[in-house]
């Protein structure tokens, strides 16, 4: 049986329905990962390190959490940690495309890791990292959307530009 | 952490997707109970004693899956078992939107219980149970896609008819 | 311009995600004409009479929505009203694709009318009539789905059947 | 290379948007056969006959299209022509996903008979049979969506309805 | 009641496809602001005044129509505007997708704004800004998918290239 | 009749999936040219040569294909060819809006032009270049997902790079 999951993601920055999904998925696993995949070429909002950071403030209550980064195959990653279960949260139809896509791949590059789908929550259904980012940066309010820090954040890095 | 599962449907009968979902949950999950949901009022092809039988004879050398079925809410009888998961397999766009819809509705009713999806092997991504007994009335050979007691078992059902 | 609206639909019965698209229909129309659609061939659970006295009783305070019922086109019954706008809600993408097709053969049909879609509130993107009744069938907790009336007559049909 | 091309159908009845397939693929195939498929449960408005006859009438100045009927599996049907092409108008997203199941299964039961689709044209592409139907039976002016011997026709059965 | 409505986009350059939204909302509404949004990172073709000309050229015989530009949230031009309504045209399923993702988060940010959609007439359902520069710039004919004025311009910009 | 057709991509690189289209397109049409659209301004992995070279060494055994490549308009390649027919493969949801979206303008650019659509066979329906590029950048194991040429050119590119 599979106790250890990994829970993949840019989280540039982290959301509430991604911190959400993490939430329930810790609530079903002994031991979830949360992974930030270092491989895209766009410019990111957040580095890496911020990126970690923030995810650790947010998930500090969640004691069988743990935050990581990785550049690389994600079916690596998990093997390194020997968890046979990948966890996704699914939000609409664009994205299970996508995701379907993905998992495809992974299942043909080691059948072993299972990925495992939740879906987000419906009060975050349409919640995306890139829409909380173009609101931010025009002054929306996204406090309800986003976790205090990140909100907070947010707000640094808009000021600065 | 939760490690009994249940995987629902009205297996009609049960296919070879079916049983490629019930075997990767067995070997996530440490119980898995196969249940068949009796609500629905369209008239069956195989009554759900048979049902029963034939996922127990395709399930028989998976030690930790039990059959089962159930009238009522699922949330119900994954309570009755206490089971925090409920696990279905995903194939194409129209599932997923009623799967959803499904889950979203579950979630009200009990938050306590989670859906957990996983993506259907590709070469299953088509196959239902309405399709293979379309092309089994007609005497088309679908001795890949049914595990081979519901391919013996449809041929005398249609040739009973 | 146009003051006034319609907003048909089968109303088996009205739940909060109806109610929420009506509220809002009458706080961007002069009028909203409210009207359940009795073309169907599908047996209902609530008669029209009785949908109407619920539609009724839970748009009391909504003084520009009116309540009704019609049988044959809806853009004649929009004519017969000097309605040059139809509102219709949507949810998910399998909603969107029919209501197209609808929209389409409106258009078609009188293309003085103008259907406007409002989205569903993400809280009820994923609820129905039928899934309601489904839950409601097997004495799930429904009460904040649909309108406190609605809660009470489901009982009774439950209790009745 | 195949000559010869199957297109299927239930027909119940035969639209503009259909008619409009029909023709482009006579025009890319040497001989196309146009199939009414008898296999549904569904009680039809037009019988198989009459379904036959507004098929002939309308196609009676293309000389490469025949009009025939079957009951059975559609690449038995095939195969019994000679055809190796089934060819299939799409229009929009539902559409998409049944065909795809379809298509997977009749390559499942006859490698050598290939699905190709063309595209509704876009001025056809939320037209179906079952709304033409209830336009007509409420009276609503279909004159452009379905050849003129349909219109007949349907004005015909909801007079004597 | 609502009496003004915002189409916003990025209308680089506008279509045929826009400019029936943009008709059909001035009969709507008492009046009805046509806005560039001006946030996007992507090099444009046209620059926001060549598209705000054009804009006007072509929507010079709709006395209720202004056409305007803006960089920021949509939800503060609308309220600087008086407008409770925002209108936009719905094509296709990955349209529906993004545009119920930022009407969820335009309703975060301000309630009192309602998006109404109206469907896209469908001879243009699969035209877009995008689709039409493509053709432009290989010397297709697409002088029935745009206005007159956007076809000159679009000839000019790919002959100085 | 139609016996010529054209099956562009951008073929970067040709994966199984392509390959399958173009042989089951080889045995339906008399001559298939297979062509590389250069008309992107996305970066591309490989050359244009590299992608013609990779192209024609794993259809050197398929007589009636000949690879092929165009800077312009589809419409006009296939004109030049004779070709009446445009050959393209179907995988997934997001694929078949955006093909729609092509067809629809080629028809209008050129009715006598027809494009064909054959589904992706199961096994390949989530498999595309870009991700086959991502495995193999890290080394993951494609060999069963592309020709053995394009297994070890990407070797190459990746240890180059």
């Amino acid at each position: 049986m599979s106790k250890i999951a990994v829970c993949p993601g840019s989280f540039d920055p982290v959301t509430l329905g991604h911190l959400d999904i993490i939430k329930r998925g810790a609530s079903v696993f002994e031991k979830v990962y949360v992974c930030v995949l270092n491989n895209s070429s766009k410019q990111p909002l957040f580095s890496v390190e911020e990126r970690l950071e923030l995810l650790r403030e947010v998930t500090q209550d969640l004691p069988n959490v743990e935050v990581d980064s990785f550049k690389g195959l994600l079916i690596d990653y998990a093997a390194s940690k020997n968890a046979k279960v990948v966890l996704r949260g699914l939000r609409a139809v664009s994205d299970f495309e996508y995701e379907m896509q993905i998992t495809a791949m992974n299942r043909k590059l080691n059948e072993d890791i299972e990925t495992l789908f939740m879906m987000t929550n419906s009060q975050y259904s349409f919640l995306s990292s890139s829409i909380v980012k173009e609101a931010a940066k025009y002054k929306g309010n996204i406090s309800d959307l986003v976790p205090a820090a990140v909100d907070r954040e947010l707000k640094k890095k808009f000021t600065e530009l």
